[in-house]
């Protein structure tokens, strides 16, 4: 059983994220902590207590974080990607959610302390909430198994900048925190997030599925728009869920490198890049030795289709 | 005809690239510059002038650059890759090269007058004689038909950092010049230079052939032992002449990409690094309106044979 907390900034495919951990058979969700970054945080925790109290899963707890980026920033979130309110204009703005007494960052450390050692955290925002929990409790490395990030680009472009994907880019300087501590971090980035899709095919599937399926139906169509843009067809990235995927154990890895990643904190145009060291792959040697980073390069293909018939049927 | 100038820092795989350039039917060199970079400047001089003797081309006229980088920091040369002489322990060191009494930047500044139009430029070193020559003549950009860099990486790892190519890296300042001014830019970049390979039956029918195929036997060793470490056998990248190809024609592009490129000249882990915009690529939308910098991403194979052969007859 995989005890697992997410942090996230819900979002879309955050919400598919979540669902993804809700109804897998061998994961107990036991908390969400909500940040700021597709949108703001009051209305990322909004969303993720909605989905959870709709999926059935009312007893997971909730929890406030971060508003906007370590350095004091003003917060930048992207509507344009996921509407005024992350859920392109589906969200249930009068939901009252009912959050935890604790901060995502008092969360995040109780239950370090009480899945000490087994605790797997997913992390699909700006990290800023883990990193301010590695600020107040250091110790906190020692007791997380894993950290999955959905974040990066290795070896392809950035997505919110030619060089940064969005969530390293909101809050690069919480990032660096989050990579240079000492536990293991896995990232999946857009080198494979790009990767999946959720197409016109999977959105009719889950419109005509349960009330699960009905509302992630729903909250799909700003998000095509958006990706229409992108890729120049009404598919959208899965990226969120991805990540989750990994971190239970739902997908498979086919290609992955533990190398040293740094995160550029710089201003300049590679701000919030993930500088991956993946010199080794011309020699085909792509670990480094003692390296902490797991950089996800390819994975089994597939997923977005279970992941869509388990929704569709709940 | 083409009317090449080459700037280079010769250099194992600059001496190649000059090669193909002189037994090129279509192409007249009309000048080498030389740079700091892989040596100092007056070593990659003795070098080009060297090999243009041998060749039979003494005519081309080979003179002085820059002795390092543009923002007065010390130069740092690639003894590991190019031997402390530049030809990994095999450059006649006592020869004492006919220089011409020009600058690299007087040289290019009055061949762009001469072949205005027509001039391509192929910068193989760091790119801090062009910019030197924006400075003294901004008018050049009008004149010269494209300049070919062989540097950066766009949708690969760099070589000198892992993210800056060391062409690049040296000299970050004068490639962000060279990139920004209005001229048309090609970018022949490890994403192609690193699949090229000369291997050790291209050495053992070099070591077979004439004087210049002999000659550029003797000076590939210690770059097949570099290029051991690189890519775990005994095969050398072809950086230098691939681009020159490129530059002359004798290289039909595969791939490329007309995208704006930037030049990170931070202080930072991507200080260095040539920030590609390749977002397009999710929609099979390589090109940007309006870009002036085209980025090769495949070339077709052979080119390594045909050089080999070339060389080897000579």
């Amino acid at each position: 059983m995989t005890r697992l907390l997410i942090d996230c900034d819900t979002g879309i495919d955050d919400t598919l994220a979540i669902l993804t951990a809700v109804f897998d058979d061998n994961t107990e969700l036991v908390g969400v902590g909500a940040v700021w970054g597709n949108i703001d945080v009051r209305q990322a925790a909004r969303n993720s207590d909605y989905v959870l109290q709709l999926a059935g899963a009312d007893e997971v707890p909730v929890a406030l974080g971060a508003a906007g980026p370590l350095n004091g920033d003003d917060a930048v979130f992207a509507a344009h990607v996921h509407g005024a309110d992350g859920l392109g204009g589906a969200a249930v703005l009068d939901h009252r959610p009912a959050l935890s007494g604790e901060t995502a960052v008092q969360q995040m450390i109780r239950l370090s302390h009480e899945f000490a050692g087994e605790l797997e955290i997913a992390a699909i925002g700006p990290l800023t909430n883990l990193a301010e929990a590695l600020s107040v409790d250091p110790s906190i490395v020692e007791r997380i198994r894993r950290v999955t990030v959905m974040g990066g680009a290795a070896l392809v472009p950035g997505n919110i900048t030619a060089a940064a994907e969005a969530n390293i880019w909101h809050d690069p300087e919480a990032a660096a925190l989050v990579f240079d501590a000492s536990w293991p971090v896995t990232m999946v980035g857009l080198d494979v997030t790009m990767r999946t899709a959720i197409t016109e095919d999977h959105h009719r599937r889950l419109s005509e599925g349960g009330p699960v399926g009905r509302y992630c139906a729903s909250i799909l169509g700003h998000y095509f728009d958006f990706y229409t843009g992108v890729r120049g067809r009404r598919a959208a990235a899965n990226h969120d869920a991805l990540a989750v995927g990994i971190a239970i154990g739902q997908v498979e890895v086919m290609q992955s490198a533990t190398v040293p990643v740094v995160i550029d904190t710089t201003v300049g145009p590679d701000r919030g890049r993930t500088v991956a060291d993946l010199r080794g792959m011309w020699a085909d040697r792509w670990d480094v030795d003692g390296a902490r980073h797991t950089v996800v390069l390819a994975t089994e293909p597939g997923f977005d289709d279970r992941m869509i018939e388990r929704l569709a049927s709940a």
